[in-house]
């Protein structure tokens, strides 16, 4: 088949790799559309210790099955593949498996190919009038879903569902389409890029600023380098709730002091669970999470040009998807 | 009336102040006990801006009130007065209170003095068999009894209640005794100063360790330095909670990476509610937070060298209380 392969840092090759063997239990999907997450760039550029070359990425992807008894379903997949055994997986948060793989970090080939071969629990249907493109957002979607309803959970019941979000890439904006579909009226993105500013207010219709400029009980920072933790603990509401996705840089910004008297709690997220993952999907089922019409298509054969684009600062909208040759 | 007086960085004088004045809703409160806390050794050592001299410090204490309709009862004070009409009063969370005061910060007076005049709504009634010299520790205790709550709350049903505490001074001693109250069994308290660690094991009863060698669901950190945050968030387990009380240093330490990829949530607490004081002093006086036999006493008169007793490291107990004479 063919993948687009990761062979050093800022070097990507469309070409032939094996096809991916199926064992009991699993299932094989003929990719029809993955997403380019920013985890991916992180290993493009070099910096993630555990993707070496070579290596396919991809882990947000949707297509159809192909043989067994759900020939022919068209699937997203959820990419976290947990042990089920261990206190977390039984316990509902299978995200803190300790042997959780990932397809796109070994010993999982990503989805950046014509082919991926999974568990079937990780399958889940779409339906038929929601594109396959849009079904591959259903990952970073339940991501920010899993964020906010943490969050949400978090949030002392005396306080007002009134959020900001920093960060108006996939995640932030998924951060603020979950809130909304949680309850939360009063929603702020924060996204210094002009480009994606306009985008964000003129395509997905929602509220943006280029700095926040204003307190609330809830903020999310789906950037997470220091000074967006700065902002965040600077201006979160005493009592409130930051919700902490982003892995932009590893340590500081937090204002401890400000946190300790003002009881501001800080609560690290990951990914999400199988429960979240479906309730995502339910949820751009219903058109609770918006039109999804924020996405950018590009061939997968030219994947290496997308990322260059992406890198450079070049696109607009929130994600790009690429799509196999079919 | 007599009081300790702070006159400027690591001076205090003993000597004849203005006795205060009552106003409507409050009732003079005859001082027999006043715990020195280590926020009181701070503004001591000139590093708490909102305490200028000449201030009178002290707001752990216990007395008897004189006059008024409750003359004779024996009483331990809240030293924490909210508004009572914002948001975070009206949602119970009183310690939030944007309006909130606390004796020894102006405008009200501490209470190393023979006098304090106080609100009614703080003066809890103790038990005739409870001795003034512990009902003083009812504050401290409700520190870590709130923070104790928060975090057991805040901490995934499915984990263990076993914890780690950092730190064997009071606040961290009356965590482990607040959490033991609270059903957790498995409790290891971190204390390095080796004067400290012998009484903690042998009068208290506790289990001390001089560092941290083991992970755990619940951390609590009653230092608050970036070592202590280090360690905390190096060694909560997956999922799990940082409580943090102590007020060391204002940044710095916490692996925000690894919270965010393992779900760690980080929650600062700030004093009691007037709910956890009243549950605080209730445990008190049921026994369930031991037998409190960790103070040492000495004559408010010499107030001046336990400053300086504490600040060498020469005192074992965990906590010195101030008698002013009677």
């Amino acid at each position: 088949m063919k993948a687009l392969v990761y062979e050093g840092v800022q070097s990507l090759i469309y070409r032939d790799v094996a096809d991916p063997d199926t064992h009991e239990g699993e299932a094989k999907v003929r990719i029809h559309a993955a997403g380019i997450c920013g985890s991916d760039m992180h290993a493009y550029l070099g910096h993630d210790a555990r993707r070496p070359a070579p290596l396919v990425f991809g882990h947000e992807a949707a297509g159809v099955i192909e043989g067994g008894p759900m020939d022919g379903t068209r699937v997203t997949i959820n990419p976290l593949v947990p042990c089920n055994t261990c206190p977390a997986c039984t316990g509902g948060r299978q995200n803190l498996c300790p042997e959780r793989q990932i397809i796109s970090l070994p010993p999982r080939a990503g989805a950046f190919a014509d082919y991926v071969v999974m568990p079937v629990d990780n399958l889940i249907p779409v339906p038929d009038d929601m594109s396959l493109v849009k079904a591959s957002l259903a990952e970073p979607l339940a991501v920010s879903w899993h964020a906010a309803r943490l969050a949400l959970e978090a949030l002392h019941p005396s306080m007002e569902r009134r959020a900001v979000v920093l960060g108006g890439g996939t995640i932030g904006l998924a951060a603020s389409l979950a809130l909304r579909a949680m309850g939360c009226e009063d929603i702020t993105l924060i996204e210094p890029h002009p480009v994606r500013q306009s985008f964000l207010a003129d395509v997905c219709g929602e509220t943006v600023l280029p700095a926040a400029d204003r307190s609330a009980p809830l903020f999310i920072d789906a950037v997470g380098i220091a000074q967006t933790r700065a902002t965040a603990s600077a201006l979160t509401d005493p009592g409130g709730i930051i919700a902490h996705i982003g892995l932009g840089q590893d340590a500081g910004g937090l204002d401890i002091r400000r946190m300790t008297l003002q009881e501001i709690s800080f609560i690290g997220t990951y990914t999400y669970t199988p429960t979240d993952f479906r309730e995502t999907v339910k949820a751009m089922a219903s058109g609770q999470l918006g039109s999804l019409d924020w996405i950018e298509t590009r061939p997968l054969a030219d994947g290496a040009t997308a990322f260059e684009d992406v890198l450079a600062g070049r696109v607009a909208p929130p994600k790009i998807v690429l799509e196999p040759a079919l």
